[in-house]
Parts: C-alpha cells; sequence; structure tokens
C-alpha cells in the first residue's frame, strides 16, 4: 500500500500551465501533484564559444531550488557560491534530455536556455523538470518561428520523464517525497515520444536490484509515459 | 501621463495570497501588479554565533531572482559563484525592515529567515517583498505561538514599503518598470503601521531633485502606506 | 551634549590633501576628524563592454578597509574571498554620486575609477569618501585635460556628502564612531554644489523616525554641505 | 569492427596493482587497457557532522584528471577555483558505489576517502576508478582489522563496474576513448559480487535506445563483471 | 650610475613612523624613499586551531597593495576574489621572518597579525613591510607588557630585510622601481640583529648569477642591515 | 648520522622515466628516492595575452599534490576552491626555473606548460620538479622541432635543482622528509649545466644561519648538481 493510496502503475495528478510568466519565451508551470516546478525557456542570440560557427544552436538547462521549498530551508546557492554537486548532476542531465528533442542543426544560431526552477518540492523534481522544461522548449522554437527567426522546424520529438522504485518489495511510479526517502531503488527514465529512451538512470539506495526487478520499473516507466506524452501534446494542442 | 494610466497618487493592484507553499512557517506570494515575489519565512532553532547566549531571536532576509524573472535573462548566481552588490543591498534592506516589525527579545533563540525570491518583475521587487515579507513574517510568529515555542508576543508593529519617484517632472507612486527606468528619481519608503519611517532610500537616476519634490514623494508613500496596511491586516484577518 | 563636545550643528575638523600619492591621476587624503580615506582616481582608456561604441565615459568607484582601520581588526576581504554586502552598497553609493559630478557624454571613451581605501575609521567613512572623491575625480578630469586628452569639460558641479543622525533624541551632523553605534536614526546625504539632493539615505536603528525628525536632519545636512563645498572649492583653488 | 580489434564482448586487459604508494592504507593502480587510474583509500577517526553519534562510519570518494591525462591538457580545476558538474557528477556515483561494499554500522566511526586521480586517459575512467577503488577500500578496512580498531568485519560485497555500448549499431564492452566519443549510446553499469546490480547509468549520446539494446548491454556487462570480480578476487588473493 | 644617483652601497632614505593610526597595538609607517608600507599590528586573544593547547602564541602576516599605489592600477584583490600568487608568496615570507624575532612560547597564547598595506610602491615593498613590521610587533608586545598580559618578555631579536641586485652588471643595494625592473638579478636578504641569516632569496631576472656576484651581494645586504638595525633601535628609543 | 645512513654529500637515488604518460608532447617520472612526481609537458599555440605579437613563447608550470601524496591526506585543493599559498610559491617557482633553459624568442608563439604533479612525496619535491620538468620540457621542444613547428632551437641550458639544509648541525644535501621536518635551515638552489644560478631560496626553520653555513650548503648543492646534470644528459641520451 503507498502513502498517497495510489496504484503502484498511477503517477500523480499531472497538471501542465503554459504561459506561467510573461517574459519568457516559453515559461510552464508544471506539476507533479504537490511538485511545482518553473521552466522558463529564455532565447539568446549566439552560441557558446566551441560552437560557434558550426551554423548550428545549442539547448541548455539550469536547474535550482528555492531555498524552502522542501521540509527543512536548504542553503540558497548564490550565498554558498557554489552549485552543488546534485544540483550540476541533475542540470546536465536535464540539458542532455531536452536536446534530444530537438535537432539543433535546423535551431540556428541561436540558445535556448530552460530554467527549471522548484518552487515546491515532493519528490521527482527533475523528472517533472525534463516533461515540462520540454513544452517551455517547444514553445520558445514556435517562438522562433512566428517571428520566422528560422524557417525549417527544429522539433525532432516529445521528451519526457518518470521516477519509478521498488518501495517496500513493490515497483512503484512517480514516488513522492515519503516513498523517495525510503524506496530501495530509484530510476529516473527519460524517453521520446516515439517509444526510444534517452535516460536510464538507476540507484540502489539500500540494496542491490535485479535484472528481474529493472525490467518491472522500465515497464511501469514506459506505461506513465503515454500518459506523460498525452499530457504534453494536449497542452501544446497538438491533439 | 502613466503609461500605465493609473493616477499619480495610485498604486498596482496588490494582491496577497498566504499558505502559498505548504513547507514553509510563512508563505506569501505577494503581487504589486505584475510583480510577483515569494516570500517564504522559515524558522530554524538557535541564533547566529555573534547572538548565542543572549537569550534574543534573530530575523533575517535572502533576496533572489529567478533568471527569467526579467525582460532578458539575467545569468544565475549560484552558477556565476556569486550574489551580486544589488541582490545584498536589497536582502539588508528587507532584513532592517523586517527587524522592525519585532521584538528580538520576546523572539527567544529562534531565526528567522524570509526568502523572498522574485518569480516575475515588473518594478519595485523590494518593496513587495518587505510588505509580503512581514505578512511570512508574522505567520512563521503564530506558528511559533501555535506550537507553544513562545509564550509572549514577539510582533511589534506592521511594516510596509511602496516605491515613490519623479517621472517626467511629476512624482508619482508604484512605479512600474517602464516608469521605473526612465524616471528622474526613485525613493524607497519603509514606513510602520503607526505612522513613523523606517527607511528613506532615494537615489537622483538623472537630475538631483529638491527638498519640495522629496516631500512631495513622502506624502505620496504615506498615503500608499495605509493602502497597503489596509491589505496586510486583510490579509490577517486583522480586521 | 555630543562626547565630542560638538554642538549639533558642527561637522569636525575637514581637512583635504591632495596629490597625497604620486602615481595616481588624482590622489586626495580626506579627514573628517579622525576617519582618515585616501581616495586615488586612475584613468584608464576603454569602457566597460557595455558601454563600447557609444562615444561616452565611465565613472566608477571601489572601497575597501584596512583590516585594523577599526577598534578591532576585520579579516581582510581578499583573503575570505570576497566583498562584504556592506562593502558593495557603500561602493556603488560612492560611484553613482561622483557620476553626478561628471557630464559622461564630455568624458569620452575613457575610465575614471575611485579607490576609497579607508586608512582609519571613526565614522562616516562613505560621506568622508564621497567628499574626497569628487576632488580626486576632479584631479583626474584636469589630468586629461591637460594632457589634451579630452577638449570639452566635463565637470558638471562639485558633489559632497555629510551624515547626520538623531542622537539622544537630537539630531546632530557627522557622527563620529561613538554616536554613530548608539544613534536611534542615520541619514547619509549627497548634495550638489548648486543646492540639489543625490542621494538620501536613512536608517532607523532604533526607533521609527518621523517627518519632522527627517526635515531637521536634511536642514543640519544641507548647513553642512556648505561648509564641505567651501572646503572643496579651497582644496582646488577655486575660489 | 571494434578499432582495437576486440571482440564485441571482450574487456581491455585489467591490471590492479596494489600498494603502488606508500602512505595510503590502500593503494591501488586500476589499468582498463591505456586508461590508468590511482587509487588511494585514506582513512580519518570520525565522521561527517550530520553522522556524528549514531555509531557509524562513512566512505565517500572524490575524483581528479591530472590536467594532461586527455589528448589535450584540460584546466587544473584547483586553479579555475572550482570541480566541474562532470567531475563532482562522477565522485557522487563512485561514493555511493563504494558504499554498497561495505556496513557502515560495522565500520565505527571511521570516515574512509578514496581518492580517484586519474592519471592516463583512455575512456572508462570512471568504471575502473570504482572497481579499483574497490580494492583499495577492502585494503583500507584490513587496515583498520589488523591494527585492532575495529573487531567486526564491515565488508559485504565486491563492486565493480564497466562501460557499455551501442558502437556503430553494436553493443559491445569496455569503450576506449575512440569508441566512446561516436557511440550511440553509453551505459555504465556497477555491480555487486553476488549478482546485484548497483547503479545503471545509460544515455543516448546520439539517437535513443531501444530496451532490446538495453538488455544487450546489460548481458554484456554482467558477463565482463565475472571478469573484473575474478581480478580483484585474485589481486586481494581471495581465491 | 643608478638613476637615482645614489652609491651602490647607499639604501633609499628610511623613515619610521610609530602610532601613525591610532587603533593597532603596534602600527608603523615605514618608507624606503617613496615605498611607503603601513604596517598595522593586532592583538587577538587565542591561537589557530592546530597551535591551541600547547601554551604558545603565534605571529603571522597579510600583505596587500592599494589598488593605486603602482604606476598603473592593479584589479583589487578583494573584487577578483583571491589573492594572486605573489601576494601570497610575500605574506608567508613576512610571516616567517617576524617569527624569527619573536619566542612564541613566551608570548603566550595571543596571535599577532601583522597587517603590511602599500600605500605607495617604488619597488622592494616586501623589504620595507618586514623592515617596518618588526617593529609593529615589538610595540604590540610592549602593549602586552604594559596590561600585564604576559610577564615575561617574547622579544627575541630584530629581524630586518633589504633588497640587493645586479643591475648593469654592478651590485647595488635597495634598488627602486627603474632598477629593479631592469635589474639581472634580485636577492631579498632578511637578518637578524645579531647578525645571521633567516631568508635569502635570489632569482636571476635575464642571467644566471654566480658565487661571486652572490658574495658581493650578500656583503652589500649585510653592510645595509646595519643601518637598518639602528634605524630600528632609534624609532624604538633602544639607543 | 642521516636518518637513511646517507653520507652527508650524498643525494637519493634518483630516476628519470620519459614518455611515461602518452599523451603529453613531453612526460617524464622523476624519483629522488621515495618522492615521485610527474612532469607532463604540454603544448599549445598562442600565448597569453599580455605577450601576444610580440613573436615570443612561454613556459609556465602548475603544481599540485595528489591529496594522499603525504602522510596525512590533505584537502584537494579543486574542492577548496583555491590553490593554496605553499602551491602557488612552488609553481612559480618551478615556472621562473624552466624559463631559463629556453629561449622564448625563439620558441616562437607556443606556451608549453609544465604540470608537476605529486604521486608521492618524501621531501624536495620542488626539486624533483625542476629537474624533471626540465626533461619534459626538452622533449616537448624536441616534438616541436620534430613536426617542423619551429626551425631555430630554443633550447638554451639545462636546468637542475637540489635542497641543502642543516640538519643536527651538518650541512647535507637532498633532504628526505624526515630530515626536512626538523632541519634548522632549508635552502632550495636552481642551477644551470653552465654553473650559473637560478634561484637561492634559503629559509631559518629554526635558528638563524651563518654565510659560512650558507657557503656550505651551496658547495653541496653544486657537487649535485653535477650528478643531476648527468642523470638529464643521461635520459635525453645527450652523451
Amino acid at each position: 500500500m503507498r502513502p498517497s493510496g495510489r496504484q503502484a502503475d498511477a503517477p500523480r495528478e499531472i497538471r501542465l500551465t503554459r504561459e506561467y510568466t510573461k517574459h519568457a519565451e516559453g515559461s510552464v508551470l508544471i506539476e507533479f501533484g504537490d511538485t511545482k516546478v518553473l521552466c522558463n525557456a529564455s532565447i539568446e542570440e549566439g552560441v557558446p564559444r566551441w560552437l560557434r560557427g558550426k551554423g548550428q544552436g545549442w539547448v541548455t538547462a539550469e536547474y535550482g531550488m528555492l531555498p524552502r521549498a522542501t521540509h527543512t530551508r536548504g542553503a540558497r546557492e548564490a550565498a554558498r557560491g557554489k552549485q552543488g554537486g546534485r544540483t550540476l548532476e541533475i542540470q546536465r542531465l536535464i540539458g542532455r534530455s531536452l536536446r534530444a528533442a530537438v535537432d539543433l542543426k535546423k535551431l540556428g544560431e541561436y540558445t535556448i536556455t530552460v530554467d527549471c526552477d522548484v518552487i515546491q518540492a515532493d519528490g521527482g523534481t527533475r523528472t517533472a523538470a525534463i516533461t515540462g522544461g520540454c513544452v517551455a522548449l517547444i514553445d520558445a522554437i514556435h517562438y522562433l518561428q512566428r517571428k520566422k527567426k528560422i524557417k525549417t522546424d527544429p522539433f525532432r520529438q516529445l521528451v519526457a520523464s518518470i521516477s519509478v522504485g521498488v518501495y517496500r518489495g513493490t515497483p512503484v511510479v512517480d514516488l513522492d517525497y515519503i516513498e523517495d526517502s525510503s524506496a530501495d531503488t530509484d530510476l529516473n527514465v527519460v524517453m521520446t515520444g516515439e517509444g526510444g529512451l534517452i535516460e536510464v538512470q538507476g540507484t540502489a539506495e539500500k540494496a542491490a536490484f535485479s535484472r528481474v526487478e529493472l525490467d518491472a520499473m522500465l515497464d511501469l516507466a514506459e506505461r506513465a509515459g503515454q500518459q506523460l506524452f498525452a499530457h504534453q501534446r494536449e497542452a501544446l494542442g497538438l491533439i
């Protein structure tokens, strides 16, 4: 029995709110239950130095948590003078994942930065950030098209992510904080709308896990993925 | 004529939403028109080293802007490795202002940190932060009282803040971004519910200002202050 | 009765020594009683990146305290690895104030940096820095003119600053350390030689202050300002 | 055909040299072909602040690359003033993996830090670091036992790691630099000597990968794992 | 012929001004010609962590240059966020040298920090800092004795320093900036009042130097040392 | 009697291994007994900003210690966020010394960085680094010549370094850690193959030293220098 009363294969309620703030070219608030992440996609002309002159664009991500997004206040990273290892690891994951959604060669020499800032955390912030960030990214691409900055369509495929884990011996999907903090295994899966895998990051928190458990978790993730893509398509009016 | 069509003495629409996030002991979203600041008050046991053993508490504030709270994306301070001078100046101002609302001796050895994070900026973020932060601070104090952590009431007085300025030769109140970026003078005023002044910070952006202009601006601020205190009282159910 | 025996409207003895060091284009030691600040103005060709190509110059300031300028030794900011919030706040104030003395468009593409380093502190270091820094800045402008680097005169007006406060219930001018550390209110005023206000920064250290007290303090500041401008003019041989 | 001429399921030659340096309680040079990583395990009394008084120990890891371990010189992280995101991500992975080898409760209040420094890089440095670091960690545990510092045996299981990937459409094991830099998919697997999985980190570098490809890669990793555990056992004289 | 017209064995005019600032327990302005260094000795109770409980004291030094102490403005180290290699090297040298003046066991658990800040630079700032810093240190020791904080006398011997070099083929003493920037060899010598050597740091700037040249330089340094000790004794009233 | 049983004038066994790693243009492992330093010389096109357009090259060095190169683990400088004063001082010394081996004008606009990383420390790491770094530097120069990047030969002279000291009253050469940590005096000497001195850095660790002792130490260093140059020539096949 899950603390939330959810079925093993039931993700939390997912909500995507576009145009959540007014300045960003793409601005999406994504909610996985009580986890709330604001994903703002910003377009800047030009690309990082190591890409200049190659006629392609760049997509990157940054991740942050408001100090009191969590149960106890965490020190502000700007005040501590550096981003922690967890933050860097997560924002590298988000960036790699979102680049899979885009054909950088068709993007032109633009950089799109997707800022994922956690307003409230209840487990699964990185998977929510990828899922919501993809929608913000697409909105930013549409902005470039609408403004006639680019002529071809750099969009390749939807990208979404969900966590799965083994909680008290049972594989479950979309762990909330209570489950996450006592799960045996934690697996984050990033998938494409076309059925492929982009990232699989599994960690044995307590005991090692088996190939059988891994398979069961991946099955759960794939099923939940279909729901995520449906939410993304609905939010984007693609249905 | 103001760009927004407002009268010279008309502040923007002000909204205060309490319990905006679920973890913080006080959590207030304040909106001054399109300026939105999330003010989370967190209680921690103990006080900074230099106050230990004095039997008193401490109130402090931190301020941040989400990278795309503004028209163009600003570099994330956590990634740059330090808080900028503007950030430090603003959070020092917020902290000093909020301490005026509290009798630190009656607070006991608790530290209340008020995090003011700007979700969307349209001028006046520091004044909104002080005004909303005061309500979050009071909610945190009520939390301590409800939990029987403190017995006496450390609340002293309401504190609120508004900006005034000289825009195209006319004193106006609560400048939005368009006004702020072309104003001759910018004055931030922090007031108490009992009619006193806590902070007065005026800067001639273009031309020097006169004592007469200063007086006119202070008059506007005092009048707007009455509206701010009414909003705070209403939000707190003090009426 | 003030600890120093001064009248409420009497500033400390003010001394300005030009050409205090030999390398800087403008070098002024300013003394407000026992407060001693060395103000060195340095000229560099070029302007910050964001001003390039606009055909104008830039004036900025940096502020520092020698570790033992104060009663107890403060940690060296270079060793701690960052400038503190107070330092950044003060140097931003000095920079804004000194820019009011100059027509940046007439300065040409030069940057003048005014370093204000406190050799000995006894209250009022920021006001001394602004008052002395203005003279160093003017010497640097004269250097540019003497060397035929610029043809028009970018000097606009004298800028000077003084602190006022409410000490034991009475408004007084130019607070020394003893007064400053127990004053109810502290107000720093930056004025122009032509009678205008550039900055007004008032803080209630203990109790809130009233409009009447603010007016009394501003009156004192304006009167002291006349003496500051006289000292600046005499030092510069402008009389 | 692999550039090295290896079969798809053939790892590079693996060498483990114990007591490589003389000061560390465990010191192992591990070579995966031309990849050479020095793994030094250091024992310190006490545990991090957040573990104090819980009667348990701690195992952590740090990772670094000598600036010219790679084809082109990389900037020294100590000179740049911070560890990069890749470094932090890798050392967090190593630390988590090595903690699976130990029963921290039986370790007593000791901290074992395993420093993994890459002397020469040719792909697979993190997997070599985990595999060699485990042997250094065990040597450090033996040191504690030999010195009678601990009485029970905190060793739980061997931990080793290998990379697998899809290179030109074919799943291959233990990618060297040439393969790694052009692989479609890169998967790092951390396993226990008892057949469990500790970490699975797969990334689609170019195209998404399928469940079928994931399974094929995991099969390869498990087979190579048996060879790694044999090398560890032989080096430790456990056979 | 030296640019200054000095004889090869003639140091510049040396001036020592005690009680230069009012807060420090020892405060000395030392001038070697146009080189001016303010040496402030500060006493703090306690010693660094690694010396606690050993019943001895500690003497350390910090060194800084005002940004415009030199011909062209140098970036402020506090603003750059770290002390440069040259600064650290010099302050380590000053600290080691000054510790030779004191019996740390007799100092008691006090730390004396000698801040050496260069007001104006014209070559030889580190040698001036050591020579002046020794007098400030002795004044701080006298302060401890006068206040009855320590009973025995920790003073061991005078310490002073001078630079020597080979300028255009000729060994000369106390190089000023013009000589220093074109000298073949630069040697800084730290000596005790009893004739011993504390530090000898010689660097071939252009061509290698010979044992014969080294001897000639050391002879010059020893002779100048006698003058330095005479200046120190006179300043301290020890004659 | 020396702890190692060596004669006063006997350096430890010296070994130079070229081509120790495969990527660097020059890669030398140098051993002075148990002290092992890896010296990698890397060639990069271009020179630092302040040398651009002068038609000359640059040689620089960086120094690091693996955290457990020493008896007790030292904090990783990359993790602490800065290089310590000792590190900076040593790498500046190595860089200056190695530049004496090369005619920078004949090097062309190339920068050669010599990374000296201490794998195991037992005293004398900086002298080993200079001696081994010189061989790596020469290999890098040969690489440039072999690749026809430069036409003239920028090699000027061999540079090597040894430590000498006064241990229990007797001058001895090439101190190991035990001697170094209790020596009265420590002197590092950098010499050229042609008999000149490049650097002489002597420090009185306990008691001051005399000119007579200095002479005796320099004699020892010069004799050991001949052995170092013989090792370098043999390693380079110059005999």
